[in-house]
């Protein structure tokens, strides 16, 4: 049992759009990760997902508005929803979501990580 | 679909130990709290239990060491191993757990939170 220093886990990785597995618990995963740019538009059939801003700022984009994150704000977006993470400059985000989330959700392409790794 | 904000959330009650819910997901729930103190020692049966530090700073005790987290940092408490955070002074943090957990766990005393109010 070790407790995760989220600034000392971010630093560790310079990567975008590749989530990193920082714990797990009741099936659940807590995922670092850096958005920069605009990602592919998708929703998960069976996941809702949360996106809690450590640094920067980014919006979240739906089908017919977008909201604004600034640091210290989450989201949760439920199952089945379509949206699109874009980031004008690099943000730092922790993501809490099932084990089984897959990034880019029903769609699979150059994004898409099928096995992430853990810090 | 709302944004939480989550200094926006602390600064709107200021009772410790008293969890409030501010997300739900996946059969799991985003709670704050504040703690100042030390609280009964307890474990759950059959939840893991997430503590991030939003503000300030505290220590988890358990039966043979201690772990002392600060803002920024969280532990995962696995199931079954019994703890007792301990706040020096009053900390903010964010729990993830799923929307089963009783505040005491196995025990029921003065500091219970059978039901939680909502932000």
């Amino acid at each position: 049992m070790r407790k995760v220093n989220l600034r000392e886990k971010f630093v560790l990785f310079s990567g975008h759009w590749t989530p990193k597995i920082v714990g797990d618990l009741n099936g659940q995963q807590v995922k670092l990760v850096k958005f920069q740019g605009s990602f592919v538009r998708h929703h998960h059939d069976a996941e809702d997902e949360l996106f809690l801003v450590i640094q920067g700022r980014f919006r979240m984009e739906f089908r017919d508005r977008a909201v604004a994150l600034e640091e210290g704000e989450f989201l949760i977006v439920p199952r089945g929803v379509e949206h699109r993470p874009v980031a004008d400059e690099e943000v730092w985000v922790l993501l809490f979501e099932p084990a089984t989330t897959l990034n880019t959700g029903n769609t699979t392409g150059a994004l898409t990580q099928a096995t992430l790794d853990r810090l």
